[in-house]
């Protein structure tokens, strides 16, 4: 792929976006699921819904500027927040979409471009992705965690996403951790995975045990790559408390394969051998042969998954 | 039904078995669900799986003798153990039934018996039994747990349950519970909520709390019932242990509605108060009204979705 410079020309192809509290990112996909056209653009999460929602249009009539010959047939988004499938409304969100939480996603976008429109939340975008067009392909059922910022999981069995009653499956940080003690989580409960385990819940455990605060995970992880023994500990803690995690919901759900991305899962094998040794200690014998694998396709991942829900509405 | 002293004569049944450490149940049921007669005997668990399987067949044949007149079409048998559902095999079971991994149980009872047989687990028959029949009807998706001797569940998705890739999806016992510290499990792992939450978990809590051993948890039950404080706490260590847990699956998973069964889950209204309580703390705010219902079909929930599936195979 690197290779190739010009993108090829397609007669058709579907526009996804993924729309994420920081960055909107899109693409044009074909069938196949090969990205042709990309851009991105900074979100602006402080603006609004119409503000939001009118960059994410921006970037997908930039792509169908570019891709002239190039019918693009529908669009399809994954976003941040607790989106309902099937209304296509935002149910909730972070802060960090202001008046994210109320739109109607799906209409709104859909009097923008003038396409029809499927929406999902990213993290099942992410796994939908992973599960048609990357490590988890071939897989019937698979449980996708995504370690970043916030900790989101996705259940999917035979190719569809299990979004739950409410819309709000997938909240896997939301669960009791031994490793958390009582420490207080962003949703208000206590002794949660994500008040640990997160991005955040890592620096914050550092600071504690150092005294000393830390701007993010990275620096985190760059002390503990320069041998710090405090920084490689709290890395180590991350990886356990997922890896303890996974393995309850491994003997739980018994998916065929376990695939693991975001932002935490990049920081390498202390963190994953960390991981894999908890999976293993908690998983029943019969299940500790169910592959733990990390995310491959990257950024990518959540448009090649809101791409394919396009393509399937299309159908 | 209680003022019906005659079972009614219908032209055809299907013949319902739950197989389990202590007791085989079986049933003659229709395609209404409803149970038109009933045998038990003890499951020869010591005596290895042809004689658990003859007494299993005997069962079904004085059903078959006493209803006359009644067209038996099909067998359906809920068993304890990992049942695979597609092959018919046992792939593993407890001690209590020696010999019975490795059974293949629905061929061997189609010859026994001469009839179309369907096998699951039967924390799953529960699931569905109670999803079909019970307190779960209606709700699109119903996650059960059983709380025993051991602590099962099943996830119950537009019918079916979700049974995993290797048949062994809803061991939720087997998932780390803060409440549970390094307590070592049947499994081999450690600090999983059935080290502490189950039946025997509990009893052997009392015990180490009071230095007294305890037969089983209906001792405790009955200490705590007298007001003795230690078996109240534990009996609501218990409650708060389950509800956690439910609250991290509700999380994940979103489900429609909860059930809860299982001997323990018949402790009464303190440990039912305390799982309410954890269930509340530990849920998202969007999700804190999926119901949390306690079983109601008893016994028959295994044996009415063990018919259920059986019913389905005659279409």
């Amino acid at each position: 792929m690197s290779k190739v410079r010009k993108p090829p020309v397609v007669d058709e192809a579907v526009a996804a976006l993924d729309i994420g509290g920081t960055k909107t990112a899109a693409a044009l996909v074909t069938r196949q699921g090969e990205v042709i056209h990309r851009a991105t653009a900074p979100t602006p999460g402080r603006a609004g819904a119409t503000a939001i929602l009118d960059t994410a249009a921006d970037l997908v009539d930039r792509l169908r500027a570019r891709a002239t010959g190039t019918r693009v047939r529908a669009v399809g988004v994954g976003s941040a927040g607790v989106i309902d499938h099937r209304t296509g409304l935002v149910l909730s969100a972070t802060d960090a979409l202001a008046g994210w939480a109320g739109t109607d996603l799906r209409r709104r976008l859909r009097e923008l471009l003038d396409l029809p429109v499927t929406v999902i939340n990213d993290v099942h975008a992410h796994a939908l992705g992973e599960t048609r067009h990357g490590v988890a392909a071939g897989h019937q059922t698979t449980l996708f965690l995504a370690v970043g910022t916030g900790i989101g999981a996705s259940f999917v069995v035979d190719g569809t996403v299990l979004a739950g009653a409410h819309s709000a499956a997938g909240h896997a940080g939301h669960q009791p951790s031994p490793y958390a003690g009582q420490l207080p989580c962003t949703c208000g409960g206590q002794g949660h995975l994500e008040a640990i385990a997160s991005g955040p819940g890592l620096a914050q455990e550092y600071a504690r045990r150092t005294g000393e605060p830390v701007d993010d995970l990275r620096s985190v992880a760059a002390r503990a790559a320069d041998g710090d023994a405090t920084a490689r500990e709290v890395v180590l803690l991350g990886g356990a408390a997922v890896g303890s995690a996974v393995g309850g919901l491994v003997n739980m759900l018994d998916p065929a394969a376990v695939v693991i991305g975001g932002g935490v899962a990049g920081l390498g094998d202390l963190w994953w051998q960390a991981l894999r040794d908890a999976v293993r200690r908690e998983t029943l014998p019969s299940l500790v042969d169910v592959p733990v694998l990390a995310s491959t396709l990257g950024s990518d991942a959540p448009l090649l998954g809101a791409a394919s829900l396009a393509w399937e509405g299309t159908a």
